[in-house]
């Protein structure tokens, strides 16, 4: 984002619209800029109006994570886009065991977007970032035609320090672990859904969209041998368990009455054939650790906000097929597959 | 990127076209990864299958930068969007003096985009990112439904190391010092123009698409003391330099017949009613330099592929209007301007 003094005639942010000129790189991007991103993601690093940001870093190890976000609609209950893009890549980071430090974002806007909800958007986004310590320190904004895109996609990037003797990684779990999940599954998803379709019935849902890497730092203090970490978003529950087993060469063995699922979550996937456990979560954690710390784990967690409902759902086992298998609420028993596709398109 | 060795069946990379299942978590997704991205971009960290990927950095100073790609077309006669992603973001870089490490993509593909094309762009990501000496670490993809999207978009993010004593920044320019451009400009839109539009008479003008870290390392060895660095991307030439003259507080003084521009592109605009200066280059770089180090400067760029047709173009001027001015190639004088906007929409 650079650095463009210039803009004399204000954007009108009540009724304005982003036209093809916001992406062109002239005085009409400048005016976007200063009078959007600039006013609501002010931090020294943003001004220092390079196309580029330079900060110091300490030696050790950084993480780096991207994600697109193209969830449709843009505004949800229990969030939006511009949260939802904060979140999810400070989720991608703290999974690895990082503290989050900085997030770029790229924008891809379509032509007639009105200007007042790109605002809303990125003060969203602002809000996010403060509330989690992070800055959004580069940035970038393409427009594209109409009918070439829908309204905006905001890619954001984020980079981590990992602290020294932390080692997480998703091939790490050993039969014998316990596997533990930070609380209720299904929420961001069925929020969208019930936005989307304009069901009644579930508008109390609201998503779990947040940023985990305070919830993620009390855990590691309590248990600095957790061996993985990852947050169940596309594909749900069941797509982040299967990746994880496959990953490591392991099974995994879960029980259903563990697994918590909020009243009205169950009652929308039941109306509408849904399996919760294929549902995006974007504030949930799947952790697997050593059986013996697991006590102090879920203490560390039940004492963090975003950790109350958190309870070990099942063990990893020895498995040649690599299967993630549930015990049911009936006492029966299934294989939990991932889908080919994701049930909800556009849901993160 | 997440490691799922479970995709049994192969990608159809010659009839398949993407559909909205291989972006929701699950299998197709998993065999979209490992027959494209992986296949192509295979590195260490990118193998390690998590969110996030975890390496080393030296203490010090990091540049970060970010672009989104929405070029129309897609391949165009020197070059196609997964190269140009990559250059992009390594230029954005390099304009900080930062030699570049790592890179993350995140894809936003429209429903029913052909594998065959996606396979090609990934392909050329890769090998431009090789011949650069950096490594797309981690990335992400996204599907939208057909109508919500054109084709393909490509955010890329790239981290890079500022070596010790390198202070580019585009406040930095003060009266006295000279201006310098690495080569001939508009080449990129008129390229990209020539393919979107049929013209048949700019056949032979290509993209000069490049990465620029090399001749900046070339650059910054002969001169460490070099003020700023900028890339004339969007808006050409004149947004570059009057950018840099709101940044610095200083008025530019430059000479068209010291600009170079190739014979078919001048024919071009002139056809056409654009003017090169506003023109987006993808391949050249803006140098504002201590004056009596302007001959060392060039004379290290003139050694350096990417730099033989370097030359000054001007001086920097006090000016407390901040106006960037041109004698012409008449003889006159004007003032050049940014444009409100870009002649052309998406050009990169």
């Amino acid at each position: 984002m650079t650095n463009q003094p210039t803009a004399h005639i204000p954007l009108d942010l009540r009724h304005g619209r982003v036209e093809l000129t916001h992406g062109a790189g002239g005085r009409a991007m400048s005016q976007l800029i200063d009078g959007i991103f600039r006013r609501h993601l002010d931090n020294p690093l943003l001004a220092q109006g390079n196309d580029q940001a330079c900060f110091t870093v300490p030696s050790g190890r950084l993480a780096m994570s991207t994600d697109g976000h193209v969830v449709s609609p843009l505004f949800f209950p229990g969030g939006d886009i511009g949260a939802l893009a904060v979140h999810g890549t400070i989720n991608d980071l703290a999974m690895g065991g990082a503290r989050p430090l900085h997030l770029s974002a790229g924008f891809i806007i379509e032509e007639g977007f009105a200007l007042a909800e790109l605002d809303r958007i990125v003060a969203s986004m602002a809000q996010a970032a403060e509330a989690a310590g992070v800055r959004v320190v580069t940035g970038d904004t393409k427009v594209v035609e109409r009918g070439k895109g829908d309204g905006v996609f905001i890619t954001t990037t984020g980079i981590g320090v990992v602290p020294e003797g932390i080692e997480l990684s998703g091939e790490r779990a050993r039969p014998g672990d316990a596997i533990v999940l930070s609380g209720g599954i299904g929420e961001h998803g069925v929020a969208i859904l019930a936005e989307r379709e304009h069901l009644g019935f579930a508008t109390t849902v609201h998503s779990d969209s947040a940023a985990l890497h305070g919830l993620v730092a009390t855990m590691l203090a309590a248990v600095p041998g957790l061996r993985c970490l990852r947050d169940p978003t596309r594909g749900g529950l069941a797509a982040c368990l299967n990746e994880l087993a496959h990953q490591s060469g392991v099974g995994m063995q879960i029980r259903e009455a563990a697994i918590p699922v909020h009243p009205e979550v169950a009652a929308a996937c039941e109306l509408l054939g849904l399996d919760p456990l294929h549902i995006a979560n974007e504030g949930k954690l799947v952790a697997i650790c050593p059986r013996d710390r697991v006590t102090d784990l879920l203490a560390a967690m039940h004492a963090h906000p975003l950790g109350t409902g958190a309870s070990q759902i099942g063990e990893v086992v020895e498995d040649a097929l690599l299967l993630v298998q549930m015990e049911t609420s009936f006492g029966g028993a299934r294989v939990v597959d991932w889908l080919s596709g994701e049930q909800l398109p556009r849901i993160c």
